[in-house]
């Protein structure tokens, strides 16, 4: 099964893996006079025998801090720091079947084998005296391969390349959000071993949840004050007065503001905001894309050159829920790092982990310093 | 300067430190018909030429998540992972100076020498137009050291030394309480090189904080909500109703059950709480006192050998804030690994740490059958 379809640039074909998992193809803009048409993605078969996904993933309910917490029992088994030989995020060779069948690829996105969430049919809440009630888990989640360089980063991709990877981010995006009981799309790249990253191959993920998230629930309640208080946007507010202030700006294009804020929790930590308020990656326009394209990998070689390549990182696309507060929230990536020092990591100790109490050892403006000291 | 006091039982005495920090032994109970009299810990001076303590610790406050963050860049200096010879929480000896003067001790609490916040005077809030306000890093932060032997575990403690600690904890407890501006105190224990604990000794830590943190804030909401619904308590509840269901009961005794909570975010988490509600540690009797010491030996002893004894853990004790809300809050104790395997770590990747939700990859039922299968 294939089909191909015009994204907003390059070309996107879906096809299907052995066991049934979706997988799409997301290939760069054709470019140039000697730019061929797109490759047949679609001839690729997935050779492998695979086995059902089978996943046992529940939702409970944390009556005391009131959120939702996914159990996913299953994802124990999951692949661990393969040998790079084995890597199932490479493209297929003859003699070793990965994950995406093509022999070679731009950008991919299929479902992840080892899911916390699936699109099992809900069944109604249970539990005795509603002090422990629990749901299926509900919910998508996909792998995002970046590039089919096994030893690329993102930040060493082209501009062309990051737009197609945005493209892939949007589509997705949309796709999930059009998805009845999905509430929240999370596009994310967790990079470093030293965070738990399973595999080395440069590649994000993208949860659809079953309900908005606890971050982002808070921050929409602040939002919602502060519009009632002020008759204004808090986003744009923060953005406005970062703007101003000056001294925690990492870098600025015509789209997209960087900075340090002003509270980082973090010893590097960076929030890029689009100077037009959108709810998701879906609504920016092609201008604003591109503009994203040179600002993210710009961010992303500042941060790396504080220290080096090595730098491990999480990118957090936060994004407006699905159905409600769509103009309350705003559309923003977080990026940040902990590493503290060379060599050295903030761990989220007691204060953080159980008390939600932050101390961070870096000054913020110090850190945006060093950010635009740093050569892109 | 020195004084000594009774405390529940055992003996406390004051000293100071070469720089002014204050130092408080506490003994354990002389017991037995040869115990002599308490030994004289005030006769130790020290004797090292420490510079005063000079702190840069700020708090701001983070508009969107309506949380204060600690920004202490003083800190990166701090003492990391020195030689066992050279350790700072072991007794002095002739030839080294630690932070103890005494040449031995069973159980001391002394300022941090690195504090995250401390007691200078706090000025008034500052910032532009109140999206950007900070405030002095008012608040105290104490170590804790559990015994003099360096390669000891708090789980290798007799019963006796851990209700010396539990006697500590409670008398710095009401300690901090009475200082105006201190709003909630949080007794720890950081274990473990792999979650980046940096001096192997032995100990714990407390903190003094200058507001009720954003954990206990979201706790207090849902028990005053539960409380206006039903007319009972939260943690009453929630402690009752697990004893019914009786599938994640760890351990129990006459005045404390532990167990591993139905939404468990972590792979190896226990909730333990005392049978009478109570605010603080300070408020246990003498009986509730030998009982948890007990417990918490057990709970530790089980929890470790489900893996081994080098099991990272947090243990943090939820309090009921100072000044308010002392009846809705009630004491506990939660113990939580990231260790999810012999050798694999749950990290705080993307969906948790940016987006607040957990993805917990084990059975809290099943994780419970091994805490209750496990000889203490």
């Amino acid at each position: 099964m294939s089909e191909d379809t015009e994204i907003a640039r390059g070309r996107k074909t879906f096809s299907v893996l052995a066991d049934g998992r979706e997988l799409f193809y997301f290939d760069d803009a054709a470019t140039g006079p000697d730019a061929g048409g797109p490759p047949d993605r679609a001839a690729a078969r997935d050779l492998r025998a695979l086995p059902p996904v089978s996943t046992s993933s529940t939702m409970r309910y944390d009556r005391v801090l009131a959120e939702w917490v996914a159990i996913a029992g299953h994802r124990q088994a999951r692949t661990y720091l393969p040998p790079d030989d084995a890597c199932p995020l490479c493209p297929s060779r003859d003699n070793h079947q990965s994950e995406i069948p093509a022999h070679d690829y731009d950008v991919v996105v299929f479902e992840n084998r080892f899911p916390s969430f699936t699109l099992a049919p809900e069944p109604e809440p249970e539990g005795d005296d509603g002090l422990f009630v629990s749901r299926a888990g509900f919910g998508r989640c996909e792998v995002v391969c970046f590039t089919s360089d096994h030893d690329a980063a993102f930040s060493s991709l082209t501009p062309s390349r990051a737009r197609t990877v945005i493209d892939a981010w949007a589509d997705r995006t949309q796709a999930l959000s059009d998805i009845a009981g999905i509430e929240q799309v999370f596009c994310f790249e967790n990079r470093g071993e030293e965070i738990g990253v399973t595999l080395s191959h440069p590649h994000g993920q993208i949860y659809g949840y079953p309900f908005v998230t606890p971050r982002t629930r808070r921050a929409l309640r602040s939002a919602r004050e502060h519009l009632e208080r002020t008759g204004r946007n808090l986003f744009a507010d923060i953005v406005e007065a970062e703007i101003r202030s000056g001294e925690r700006i990492v870098a600025r294009n015509a789209s997209w503001t960087a900075f340090v804020p002003f509270a980082a929790r973090w010893p590097l930590e960076v929030h890029l905001y689009p100077h037009r308020q959108s709810p998701d990656l879906a609504a920016l326009t092609d201008a604003e894309r591109d503009d994203l394209s040179h600002i993210y990998l710009e961010v992303l070689r500042r941060m790396e050159r504080v220290h080096d390549d090595s730098l491990p990182y999480i990118a957090a696309w936060h994004q407006a829920p699905v159905r409600h507060d769509r103009d309350l929230a705003c559309l923003h990536l977080e990026i940040f790092s902990s590493r503290r020092a060379p060599g050295k990591l903030k761990y989220l100790a007691g204060s953080e982990s159980a008390m939600g109490a932050f101390v961070n050892d870096v000054l913020p403006e110090e850190a945006a310093q060093l950010l635009r000291d740093a050569r892109p």
